[in-house]
């Protein structure tokens, strides 16, 4: 894999930093990602010269977020296909390189049958779409000038573009205002405190930084008005698997009685799970918590359809009960 | 202040590290405290060499917890008077070094009548001896084998030797045995991954680290039996201030029909708030968090009293409603 210095120092971020062609996009002789590992102390793309390679920067984290997984694995499935390699190899390369998004093996499957550059950036350019129908559905919920809590990265960097829980911020301040985002650091890789605070930076949207375990004291202070975060998949009845620590802000915003958001694309949903406990949950080195004492470093949780007030999809807002609100099998919809 | 390496590298923690007067002391030119900070990674003392450098090594947390910071501040005072110094001037310098501890302006009182070393290292045995005795009261509150899961550091290094919930814990283990500690990491200065992992290592107590926001999977998942944290301090109420994270904890051992526990020494206690809400919470740089964006970084937060099951100090188990169950004024006890 290459890398390349975008920009060798950072002053800011700018909105140039969140197009969907530098954050993801096809080359003639790679899949060109823009590092998320690196964020925000270096821009640096990393070219991905075949399906190891993507597949490794996928594993790594240096592409992550579920609709942005997919994104990437389209332009693998395609850049190997162009490259003349067995495609069917590259599908279960890319396929197996992270367990719990879906959107993966759903843009995989999209692809076997048309494995062209043409149809992947079509994929892409569907993913942005759908987080900009997504998040103007999903700011109708959100009160004028709101303080809004989230989770993790579901940005621009976790979508291809525009973001999903992101997006729901960046609709939510055009149309209402919003007053305050608290941004969960999001351990063990902090890819709130690096990645969607370099997003909100770049929008010009006010937010802080806290550490995960503020969030339940700013709540109690009145000082949240709605969480807000993605989702890596989601069961038929509306179980929703996310990045670990989503469960326990569900939990805490119904004890606070504060609506808790998921905005999430179709491509996320699973209807073959019938519910949370069918989803595999990516259990990923202790070392990324600490390097001298052991750890157990669970990905994601899983948070109950009974906890969550409206899961928001580009086809529109899903309230409970899930089982019969949320798209069907992919085939159906 | 000195610094001087007690051991240039730790192949692991043994009992010896946790010894009540390798963690505070007072020699003839200074209070000798084993630097927190450094820890698990380097095992180093500090000398303090006058009350104004023992209260840098307060707020700088060189020596944390709300005990251990009362009773160092009973050797700087002694020290002051040792010296020849000003002993007022001594008091208002190391009671302003940190805002939340009670115990601090506790130990300093006790110690104007009689500022001597003698009465200053009775405060540390005292301290001690109640951390011994508050365990054997909060472990008949453990189930046998049981998954414990604590916050912080709430163990020798915070009170001075043997510890307040890791002294439960101790109690726990050789009473009906302990079968794992999830210990949360607790950012931002993980005092959970680097004090608590090394005296439970030195204890020999099965244990695994895990980022804050996963103690509401492991609830989820049945993995949890008891919730048990230390205290700042604690309103006449019962409402409870302590680490920012330890509400988040007592609402979601709430809702997972879980057990929490305070183990304090009455020392912690402040009689003269009324709840939690005439308690100070300590806001400290939003540098701790991350040096790139901005930050909110409260210390603390407060746990309402209806959250907690029982609140264990060296007097015994108290039970809501703790107004009328907890120890009164100073003076009455």
């Amino acid at each position: 894999m290459g890398r390349r210095h975008v920009a060798p120092e950072v002053p800011g971020a700018t909105l140039r930093d969140l197009d969907p062609e530098r954050i993801l996009r096809l080359e003639h002789d790679a899949v060109v990602v823009l590092d998320q590992r690196r964020l925000p102390d270096e821009v640096v793309e990393l070219r991905c010269r075949d399906a190891a390679e993507l597949a490794e920067a996928i594993r790594a984290l240096a592409v992550r977020g579920a609709p942005a997984i997919g994104v990437a694995a389209a332009y693998g499935l395609a850049l190997a296909s162009v490259q003349g390699q067995d495609v069917d190899d590259a599908y279960e390369v890319l396929a197996a390189s992270r367990p719990t998004a879906v959107n993966l093996r759903w843009a995989l499957d999209e692809m076997r049958a048309d494995p062209t550059p043409e149809r992947a950036r079509r994929i892409h350019e569907d993913e942005v779409a759908r987080c900009v129908t997504m998040g103007a559905h999903a700011a109708t919920l959100v009160p004028a000038a709101a303080r809004i809590l989230t989770h993790c990265n579901a940005g621009g960097l976790a979508t291809g573009g525009y973001g999903s829980a992101v997006g729901a911020i960046r609709a939510a301040a055009e149309r209402g205002g919003v007053a305050n985002v608290w941004v969960d650091e999001t351990r063990p890789l902090l890819q709130g405190a690096r990645l969607t605070a370099f997003e909100l930076e770049a929008l010009g949207i006010l937010h802080a930084v806290i550490v995960d375990s503020a969030a339940a004291s700013r709540m109690a202070a009145g000082e949240v008005d709605i969480v807000i975060t993605g989702a890596d998949r989601i069961a038929a009845n509306g179980d929703t698997a996310n990045k670990i620590g989503t469960y326990g802000l569900a939990v805490l915003a119904r004890h606070h009685d504060i609506p808790f958001l998921i905005v999430a694309p179709t491509s996320t949903i699973d209807p073959t799970a019938a519910t949370g406990a069918a989803i595999p949950i990516e259990e990923r080195d202790g070392s990324e918590v600490t390097v001298r004492f052991a750890a157990c470093n669970p990905a994601f949780d899983v948070t109950p359809a009974e906890l969550i007030t409206a899961i928001v999809t580009e086809e529109g807002i899903h309230r409970p009960p899930y089982a019969g609100s949320l798209p069907g099998p992919v085939g159906s919809r």
